[in-house]
């Protein structure tokens, strides 16, 4: 258990809800250990850190790991069971009348004016002057709603329960009550009773108060990464409730409608892009800090980010002391999913204040600023698994209100693990299948989302485990039962949301992966219009980039957009997106410093993360390295950039690797909450003149080129292949030379060549009469001559140096090196 | 065309509007004949009457016909195409200002308060002080919101239209805006611009005023069967705006949610049911006039009725003089659905007043009102074609909306025609399957049906056209391609329905055929909770009770709830609905008096209708017969109906069947308002001592017995059967006796005989020691002693006239006759 291993290895303990009020950073040096005791409540209450055993971490750590395969998560260390919320009668005293049981045989009579209640739509609404409660639960025999107003639930007390009545206020598998009354500083939850039978599929546990899948915020602590209460980690929940002063001032937002092919993406993360010092933002960490920072990206190119998960998580999930690098580890990516409809309230500014509203409302600021500086925003949701973890887990949520539909289950209900995260969402399930559509209608109607990223999606393309629901044609036909979890060929699910009225139009980005083995780039079920995160993209380019034998006509594939993945299936090189690095894996930096990963600060022996890099360290592993590796570095880091932004498809760049941000060489980070994940602004500066400079530069020429955002596959009229000589590529296994031309309608004719090799090689360009070629991009020049802007004093010397090769259509090329030539008219002819 | 027809056979005309108001009934003789111009307006606009050609009507005569199999309707006469809307502005003179195109450039300044609105919910909706409008229209490239007040329609103006435009008021594929304003009497429709090209699949005309497919009531006609303002059948439609005052008093209606083994349907049509003068309702011939006769249906003991089309058709459709009757043909049934969530505005006594809301009212007033006697009620929905016929068909909705999406539609924009209508919905289309549900919702959460049932539910599992949209693996992945039309093992839509959470445990019954020779009882994809109308049933059940030979063992499973077809896939007896007859095909009395169809007044020389309908006049054709003729088919009647009560699974009744109602002979009756279809009250209380006696108590047994609704398939611990010895039955291919004894918790053990041949027999009954069998119904014997039930007076002596075989086990049994006799101590011994 946690408390123990705590006392064993004597860490300085988590700085105390009312120690942080006073000291909001938490980067300072954790504050002297107080008494171990103090971990504990005074009335010996455990701390309630759900300590998510280690089998569970594995999913950010082994993504691709086949031995994961179809395996069910096993039982490991048992969760010790969080207390129930104490009820205490809403005028009763607060030291008198308290009862150890959440469960009320008969509450006082309502202050609310109760009535029966539509089952339409799911959530809470306000409405006709009250609120509509109504949530689906098809196994739950009884449905209890309870109120909680805010200064309950910070002492941890039940206002109000209303109980519902399966007669009246059900409708199919929908329960529902309309309630009239003063709800200022009221949230709700809702408790379920049924079967507890977990070999049948079934949790339920009347004395949890759950939070509504269709919250629209989730209200427990309000700022991140500060313990609750009573030293809690996992604080009773309860669930903001609407009002009809909600609205919000769009001031006319509209969506962007970005064709695909134009996109730049920019994966980033809320907390991590403003949390260090040097962001000097008023707000750091939050929304509103990324809302400062903006400019920043509008300065870079991009024209689309793509927010790492908002969706309500817990931080403190993986809560627990770092004695690698002195501080508590957290779920810091977020990758575990609390609630789907609402926004991470601890992104937030705001915190609790208006019961999640202000929170709300700052993620829609977001939204609508990013929009006014022409950047389109994406979400990365994360369909695949919950925070429930495995049968360990916590009770939050789903699974007290029906588990056997939310969660794809064995025959004795044992979870599914197709996420590594100790339990699989059961996507193709009716009910939940509506769920994931009306949430993602929810963030692109109300919240005014341009699209998303589906993490793992693959699963989303599984088979439901229908628990005992009846097959199309009855039990008897076996044969046409799917096994749980088969790869669908028309999953219901995409099939929802491709054809969804609503949702048509939004980018929709499949990771087509999961750890149960599932593979699916190039084969996602995409209805024409789904894109993927381009896996093998980053496997080939890296491959080429650091000079393995055999990849040149993969990598030429990589630069057309991946033909070989999308053309047969009717789709375009925007289906692609291509990426060099990301948040799983090394950072653009460290793949050019680090053979392998140095993952120790995860404090799992470096068993966690990737072991197939497809790195390269230049010569030397780690930051220190002599200055010609140094040298080597800087070129390969332009050469992936150049070739990121040549290349046709979607290019999506990842936070911090526009100025070099290096991890160390930890290629799992999902737990640090400190400089690993921050996004240096000090080092942005320093890098305004280097590489920085150099990745604006070329992100804007990409948007300049018509010819390097193609919206089908390049032809031969458009592309020609080049080897050492004009028109002679080499596709032999030993070619680590791959050139072209491509035919610009806005700047007449690029050539780009890319020599991975490690010799250095004089190039014949081709022959275009009445034209020379001008040199553009070398990225083996130090800067700012890699890019020969038109803004650099020196230009004309610079150029002068190579016209002699160019007068002859020669381009000397070092080793390791790329450029792009640009053709113009020859003015000496 | 249909006036050249009209001049031709010189009929007298359709009654006026103006003459209607003032004589409410139009069953008296026509009205002499004015001069025949009067049939064209004024102002030369021709007569609006959309004559459906002669093809679209053979759904009701050949709805087994197999030379239809996919068939595409055929280009017959061309429809004259309705005149616009005149536009005229508000304030405009009705003498001057008139322009005759709808078209108008620059609206004056809407008098409405505008805003972007929402994409959800579709349809209109009140909201905050004004209301939101929202439409799918996947390939319009513009739409306009057309207001029109109730003055203006009848003036045939349109009062204010609000473009919308693609850039705000359109997310996705669906078009919203948000008004307030004054909407007082102010009715809604929607204008829609795009592509005329049929072979696309696109036929916009942005001249049309279009009906919203999510209106909750359509206003044009308000009085049944009278023409329109210039004596148009197809007058301009628009939409009920609905307003925050619209609640409805349930007075705590309830769901009765009766187990389906438990239910006796009674097939009725609003109309037809009282509008017949002796039925001696206030309002006859409307939802009230049905109010006012429930009782009938208490007393007969039926607990669910299925309400013919109730969703907003036009009775006009096919109106035309009938020179045989000397009236107008109608849509009387009203197969030809204009708006799904509608209820039929004209089957109202409150007509148009509150623009349709009393409408909706009293539609909800007669479920609120048979719920309280303990009857559901469900709804024959027809949701595989729509009124707008094939390509010569009118422009009301649907197709001026998205004709591809809302039509299954052929290569080269042809319409489908598998339900022998001229037209397919696209019902596994994403967004028609989502409108179905939708509606369905509608009826269950807001008008409380219990169920619905589903006319040529089959069509509902053909898969669909996805006109231009790609396929989950993109175009060149042919083999994946499925036709248009295929029947799917696992339709989407089926699915949708059948695992909704708000549609779970209502009653779902599917008519398992179609016109395009897909015939799929027993094998519809049913999830475990379809339940079918046994079309199987009926034809044995005819079969075996006309006396031919080989039916002994398909009557035997049909008895048993027809295993046969049901039990393999897991379903019971209660999926089974049992029906000997039904609005399509001869009424129970015709089928004992008629050997082939009359059906001259159809005016299509009896080729329409069924003709396989394995009837048997009993000796002479016709009603006027001899006595034993007529005493054979009461015999026969009283057969048919202790089978049907006697069988597992749900015993169906068609209105009036239960005194005898004859439509000489007319098996297709859809187009007469007239005393074909309606209700015989008088006839009723003329047979009240007689069949009607008789149905009623054997209605009452049924539901006595425990063994006559089995939860499950009778086992042969509960079953045996007997021959003309007990245990001995014979099911060889001459046998026309079938007899077995039910175990019964109820009354201990039923006997139960049907001899159908044409001598009688003297069966031996199996012997129970201790006890005798007593009769209860010979259907041999006259009325009241056909059933002996304990207030005839002279029970006991009748009784007393068959002791002397059944003291020996003995029952003599008459030709064509049936028995149940019931287990009771032997007081003698």
């Amino acid at each position: 258990m946690f408390a123990v291993r705590v006392a064993a290895s004597s860490p300085p303990p988590p700085p105390s809800a009312a120690k942080m009020m006073m000291s909001s950073s938490h980067l300072a040096p954790a504050p002297p250990p107080p008494p171990s005791s103090s971990l504990c409540s005074p009335d010996a209450r455990p701390l309630l850190c759900t300590r998510t055993p280690s089998r569970l971490l594995q999913r950010r750590r082994r993504w691709r790991s086949s031995n994961l395969s179809r395996s069910m998560t096993r039982r490991t260390e048992l969760e010790r069971a969080r207390p129930a919320l104490t009820v205490r009668a809403r005028d009763g005293g607060a030291a008198s009348g308290e009862v150890e049981t959440a469960v009320v045989e008969r509450p006082r009579p309502s202050s609310f004016q109760v009535s029966r209640g539509r089952p339409t739509p799911l959530g809470a609404t306000a409405r006709d002057g009250g609120v509509n409660f109504s949530v689906y639960a098809s196994n739950a025999a009884s449905a209890t709603l309870c109120l909680i107003s805010l200064a309950d639930l910070n002492e941890s007390r039940l206002t109000e329960e209303i109980s519902l009545d399966p007669m009246i206020n059900r409708t199919g598998d929908v329960w529902h009550v309309f309630l009239k009354g003063d709800f200022a500083d009221v949230l709700y939850g809702y408790k379920f009773d049924g079967k507890f039978s977990p070999e049948e599929g079934h949790r339920y546990d009347a004395t949890r108060i759950l939070v509504d899948p269709y919250a629209k915020a989730v209200i427990s602590r309000g700022e991140y990464g500060i313990l609750g209460p009573e030293g809690d980690c996992w604080p009773q929940m309860a669930c903001r409730v609407p009002s009809d002063g909600d609205e919000f001032d769009w001031e006319g937002d509209l969506p962007l409608k970005y064709h695909h092919k134009d996109l730049i993406i920019y994966e980033m993360h809320v907390r991590g892009f403003t949390r260090h010092d040097s962001s000097k933002t008023d707000f750091p960490g939050t929304y509103r800090g990324v809302v400062e920072k903006l400019d920043h990206l509008k300065e870079l190119g991009v024209n689309c980010i793509e927010l790492m998960p908002c969706h309500e998580f817990n931080e403190l999930e993986y809560f627990s002391y770092n004695s690698v690098l002195g501080d508590y580890k957290m779920n810091f990516w977020g990758y575990s999913t609390i609630n789907y409809f609402s926004p991470m309230v601890r992104y937030s500014s705001a915190g609790l204040n208006s019961c999640g509203q202000d929170a709300i409302n700052e993620f829609k600021t977001l939204i609508k600023e990013t929009h006014k500086r022409g950047i389109e925003v994406l979400m990365d949701v994360v369909f695949n698994h919950t925070a429930e973890g495995n049968e360990n887990g916590p009770v939050l949520s789903f699974r007290g209100i029906d588990n056997s539909v939310y969660y794809m289950l064995a025959p004795k209900g044992e979870f599914y693990n197709y996420s590594g995260c100790g339990n699989t969402l059961n996507c193709n399930h009716p009910a939940v299948r509506q769920f994931i559509v009306d949430c993602l209608r929810y963030w692109v109607t109300e919240m005014h989302v341009d699209g998303f990223r589906f993490d793992l999606a693959s699963i989303l393309t599984r088979s439901s485990s229908l628990w005992d629901a009846d097959n199309v044609f009855g039990k008897p036909i076996g044969e046409d039962l799917l096994t749980t979890g088969t790869p669908l060929s028309s999953p219901p699910l995409i099939d929802m949301i491709s054809n969804d009225p609503i949702l048509r139009g939004v980018k929709l980005i499949a990771e087509a992966w999961d750890t149960g083995g599932l593979y699916q780039v190039g084969t996602f079920p995409h209805w024409g219009i789904w894109s993927e995160w381009n896996g093998k993209y980053r496997d080939v380019v890296r491959q080429f980039i650091k000079g393995t034998d055999g990849f040149s006509g993969a990598f030429a594939e990589s630069l057309c957009g991946s033909p070989n993945l999308y053309q047969a299936g009717g789709r375009r090189p925007c289906n692609s997106v291509n990426f060099v690095c990301a948040h799983d894996g090394f950072t653009l930096a460290d793949l050019v410093s680090y053979n392998d990963k140095h993952n120790l600060a995860n404090g799992e022996d470096s068993n966690d993360g990737e072991n197939h890099n497809n790195s390269w360290n230049c010569g030397q592993e780690g930051e220190f390295a002599g200055i010609s590796v140094k040298r080597l570095r800087k070129r390969q880091m332009r050469n992936f950039f150049v070739c990121l932004m040549v290349s046709q498809g979607i290019p999506m760049i990842y936070m911090g690797d526009e100025y070099g941000h290096t991890k160390g060489g930890n290629n799992n980070s999902y737990c640090h909450d400190n400089y690993i994940n921050y996004f240096r602004w000090d080092k942005k500066e320093e890098s305004a003149s280097d590489f920085y400079r150099f990745c604006s530069l070329v992100t804007k020429f990409r948007h300049e080129c018509e010819s390097l955002g193609l919206s089908d596959f390049p032809t031969a009229e458009r592309l020609q292949w080049h080897g050492h000589l004009p028109g002679k590529p080499d596709w032999s296994e030993t070619s680590r030379f791959v050139a072209y031309t491509m035919v610009d309608s806005v700047k007449r004719e690029i050539y780009i060549a890319f020599n991975a090799s490690h010799l250095p090689v004089t190039v014949v360009l081709p022959e275009r009469p009445g034209y020379r070629w001008e040199p553009l991009v070398d990225t083996s020049k130090p800067a700012p001559f890699d890019f020969l802007s038109n803004d650099i004093p020196e230009r004309e010397v610079a150029v002068k140096q190579y016209a002699q090769f160019l007068d002859s259509d020669l381009y000397p090329m070092l080793s390791y090196s790329s450029i792009i030539l640009m053709l113009s008219p020859d003015t000496s002819a």
